[in-house]
């Protein structure tokens, strides 16, 4: 085995992942799953039936790296909307944001390389830049994002160690676990503070577009790469359609600084030559033709009312024996569990009472975050909701007693 | 950037399909595509209604990191039908067989291991390899595939000098890009050798099933896989659905030891999550209900009759001109240019003629291989052939009067 092969481990999310596949009443509020309930099955049947009908061979023929063009012309438009003024020089469709982080990693970082993560962080970035061999350093957040002035105390220490700090991850909105929401006079400052410190930022966005408009107005999500000057080459920004269509045609994009998006295409020839030509074409069809514009209103109501009976089941069934912060979009709870109880030691008497979570240690690159539990209201029905509170309330009462 | 990224170079196929998306006239016996005519759209239309029908929400959601089950026994099914006794632990679906090599190159490989490659070899696999940073070292192939001696001398003066030879890559099968079948003596030596020296031998089988039976018998093709002893542990055993079904639902698999089936599982968590399971319950049902088996012999006979078309307009436009073997499966003609002439020098010409190939060196791991073309007889029209390999010949003809 090489050094990578030796290094890998299974992500938190995924083991989860195994154990559910096993007990059919258990409720999960593991994976940040979708409902799939909301599924546009109408018109996935509507255009499959149509891209098949034409026989036009290139569906289901190898494709451009790149993607498909219309898809990469479509994400340039998602993107504009989004106030980012993207080119189709930049954008590089990816089978997955997951495999956009493997792709920029692999570009970015020699094997030492520093990369910069909020504690905490998403587990999927966390495996896929320690897979590279990247060195990721945890900076601390404030109730708005990041620490400012930890980061730049870190970045200067690791500089000062003679440590290449290649980038910063960050997931400014709605981010997995935290659900935090970065402010915006936080993510100027991130910008001026990559500037001045000659550092990239890796912008992953997969939940921007599922804001909850009882507490967030559209504008509060504008992304950094937004306000970021193009001819200073600095911000990586990446989408996804998974969690606003389907994850399951596995279709995102990266939009890079073309000399990095050049590097990212050539690594992707060699990795998967292209993102499935028919899936990509099925997901270009459902932003044509509305699908997705139709989607997100109904994605936005109906997160959001998850989360309420997500945080009402949590109150009434623990009130403040636990605490977290009220959700403004996206997918996730964030749970401070009772003093002395930890994540880990709560997850099998939770788990024998029929409900699963992610514990909050393998989000932080520092080993912390015992104390934390990741809930996923997005994927369970109502009732199931409720009935996965209660449980996961009488696991944390018996553990208290214990 | 990092050395990978530094180091990444375009594979000399795609940059081909670049050339060709320009040019409506042009000719392409560039990339190895199937013949898009022969894609089974009926059966794809009528499942994948089917399949949306259902209404199963795991058919859009994020699946198995291994690959769907079902799909992974169908491949179990499908290596037994080839002789190989596989089990379900030795599999992992892969975003095609790219991505499989990329992962097996990742988890074998440090930079500046080696792996030793036929000379020539795969394009796509000399990249993948490359861009990890493995040293590819090349072995004399013979009638019959490779040169034993060669192979074992390489590989002592490789130890001698202190170098971790990780692996043996082989396409026995009507190789790419020579359509060489291995003989079955040579794959039995193969072996012998392989655990006399403790080299892994990575066998890539898209075309195995695709031998043209006027002159070649089904047990020609039997995989080394098939005669490896389990405890041994000794063959990584890659096979597609690109070549017999579709590529563009990027599927395809990996047989490996179960320990290095584990990390591969690992490695593709962090660097896609799943391959799309959409694409691979379509890849399934297609299976299942016997469409693929209703394809192969059609696929057979229709590859044997383009490979005749070809043969035939180059002998007859050409002559004793070059010098060629005529392939007993697979999608290519190995042309060996006249005397003086260099792929790459007649490229231009034949573009401005309308007709593309891929020059010979880039298959060459030691920049030999000038003299040679590779010529896919796989994708177009027999009129289209005829008149590709006409002005291929006037192409040749100028350059020797210039």
């Amino acid at each position: 085995l090489s050094a990578e092969g030796a290094r890998l481990r299974e992500s938190a999310i995924r083991r989860m992942g195994a154990l559910m596949a096993n007990a059919p009443d258990l409720i999960s509020f593991a994976p940040g799953y979708p409902d799939e309930s909301l599924f546009p099955w109408d018109a996935f049947r509507e255009i499959t039936a149509r891209l098949l009908a034409s026989e036009d061979g290139r569906a289901m023929q190898y494709g451009a790296t790149r993607g498909y063009r219309p898809l990469v012309e479509t994400c340039v438009e998602l993107m504009r909307d989004r106030g980012i003024a993207a080119d189709p020089a930049d954008v590089v469709v990816t089978t997955g944001s997951q495999q956009g982080l493997d792709l920029i990693g692999r570009v970015l970082c020699d094997p030492g390389d520093v990369i910069l993560m909020e504690l905490p962080s998403y587990v999927g970035a966390i495996s896929a830049f320690q897979n590279i061999g990247a060195d990721l350093v945890g900076v601390p957040q404030e109730a708005d994002g990041l620490d400012l002035e930890a980061l730049d105390a870190v970045t200067r220490r690791l500089r000062a160690d003679g440590r290449a700090v290649k980038a910063l991850y960050t997931v400014p909105n709605f981010q997995n676990p935290t659900g935090l929401l970065v402010g915006l006079e936080k993510r100027r400052a991130l910008l001026e503070w990559a500037a001045r410190a000659d550092v990239l930022i890796i912008e992953d966005d997969p939940y921007g577009a599922l804001y909850f408009d009882d507490v967030t107005r559209p504008e509060e999500t504008r992304a950094i790469a937004a306000d970021a000057d193009p001819a200073d080459a600095r911000v990586i920004y990446l989408s996804s359609f998974s969690k606003t269509l389907v994850p399951g045609l596995r279709t995102a994009w990266i939009a890079a600084p073309p000399p990095i998006a050049v590097k990212i295409e050539l690594a992707k020839q060699s990795v998967d030559l292209c993102t499935s030509p028919f899936d990509q074409r099925v997901v270009h069809a459902a932003c044509r033709d509305g699908v997705l514009a139709r989607q997100l209103p109904v994605l936005r109501a109906a997160y959001r009312e998850k989360r309420d009976v997500m945080a009402t089941a949590l109150e009434s069934a623990l009130g403040a024996a636990v605490r977290w912060t009220m959700p403004r979009g996206g997918f996730f709870l964030w749970v401070q569990l009772p003093d002395g109880l930890t994540g880990d030691a709560l997850l099998a008497r939770a788990h024998a009472r029929g409900v699963i979570y992610v514990a909050g240690e393998p989000f932080f690159v520092d080993g912390r975050g015992q104390e934390f539990v990741r809930l996923a209201f997005s994927s369970a029905s109502h009732d199931r909701i409720g009935e996965g509170i209660r449980r996961l309330a009488a696991a944390i009462n018996e553990a208290d007693r214990a």
